[in-house]
């Protein structure tokens, strides 16, 4: 998907350019000047000038004619596809209830592709890493979440993500094998559940479970990540679980009677 | 900003038509066809495709060849914005303390242009109304965040705003003149707070406060909305008020530890 590669006739290449010009501002780069959008684009100056200004003109980037940051209308971009989708709003005050009884943080995550994508998120912590948002996403091979929603799929998907995959030791305790992750998948499918034990990063645990819609096809998951040095797996196992699937089950009840786009 | 007007020869026309395309789904439009699409922002046909297959491509749409929804990935646009900028992440949890407190939601909001936006909000009902959510905006003159930021604004922005705001009739209960609104602007600056009574909506109390940076500068604001029928004016002043005040002090002071960016 890099944006050098050749294209349909149907792409508009100033849109794709555009995009990246607003993907450029992070929280390493809230501000930037036009050189530095050029660059981190690879614009022209004129080009990144003119992307600027026109995201400047519609309201969605601030400039005090040296340096942009982007608006909070960006956020309309971002909430086109949280409005869209009611899974999140359904989802979120039992993630309050589920974070308040077991004092550790938890999220929903929906499958995009390879990849697991925070849609909903509660923090446990006063000390926010910042390092895990709404929008944040990682290989879903690797998660406790992502197994958990690859585990469901039909026989067909989950050959191909584990093939696109390419399990690669993230860490010393990665499952790194296409074999011993197929394997992982079938335990996982027969438990009901997924933990993954500091395979996406040393010193992270984490528990999830999947959700069904009213059809019971798997639509998303919910996890409660753990300090390692803090839980055992006996104790993720023992006693975090059943909140997480108690959690679950709150959460399917409230999709059957939501809409149905849901 | 109406798209028919004239604009600048920087402009670049294909990008401000491709953003209005992802602006086009929302919470009732989830699922939209070409033509809908078309429709909806004002393009040929062809102009439609060319912009949704490119949003396929970029894999910001997912497709089943007949209708098209936005996908996960959207999220990183929007969330450009938030990872720029740390407040609403370090206001999070104090508002999930102050939700705790008061069993009613809270938000933290900030002005943009006459608009205030909301950046964080955690809500308190299980039935979620859905109208509220992260990117929401509202005429800021008639809200009670707004007019806390307004009131702390430079005198020739608050002339400015007032202007162009046009203070209008949205209940019968608006302050719907401009005098009466920079007289009600004085009296929010002075006291520290302001509490709006059904005129944004009827039915609807908010009270807010303002939340300043480490130089003294109102860079957001708090609220808590609550039913007009459940709380009165003076339960508003004297039960929540408090709760709210200590809540912005305590953002402020993590708010003074933070990066300079915050």
């Amino acid at each position: 998907m890099s944006g050098a590669q050749e294209r349909e006739p149907h792409f508009v290449r100033s849109f794709e350019r555009g995009l990246a010009v607003i993907r450029a501002f992070d929280a390493d780069h809230p501000e930037l000047t036009l050189s530095e959008v050029a660059r981190a684009c690879d614009l022209t100056r004129a080009a990144a000038r003119r992307f600027l200004l026109t995201l400047a003109d519609l309201g969605y980037v601030h400039t005090n004619g040296r340096t942009f940051r982007l608006s909070p209308r960006v956020l309309e971009l971002g909430y086109a596809y949280l409005s869209s989708f009611s899974l999140p709003q359904i989802a979120q005050p039992h993630l309050e209830r589920l974070v308040a009884e077991v004092h550790e943080s938890s999220s929903l995550c929906v499958l995009d592709g390879d990849d697991v994508v925070y849609v909903a998120r509660v923090p446990v912590s006063r000390i926010m890493t910042a390092s895990i948002t709404v929008g944040t996403r990682f290989p879903a091979y690797a998660t406790s979440v992502g197994r958990v929603m690859i585990a469901h799929l039909p026989e067909d998907r989950i050959e191909e993500i584990v093939r696109r995959s390419r399990p690669a030791a993230l860490t010393e305790r990665t499952i790194a094998s296409s074999e011993l992750l197929r394997a992982e998948l079938d335990v996982i499918r027969d438990q009901g559940y997924a933990i993954v034990d500091q395979e996406l990063e040393p010193g992270l645990r984490s528990v999830a479970a999947p959700v069904r819609d009213g059809a019971g096809a798997v639509v998303a998951a919910v996890n409660i990540p753990v300090h390692a040095s803090r839980n055992s797996i006996e104790s993720v196992r023992d006693d975090l679980l059943p909140h997480l699937l108690a959690t679950v089950a709150r959460i399917e009840k409230d999709l059957r009677v939501a809409a149905p786009r849901s």
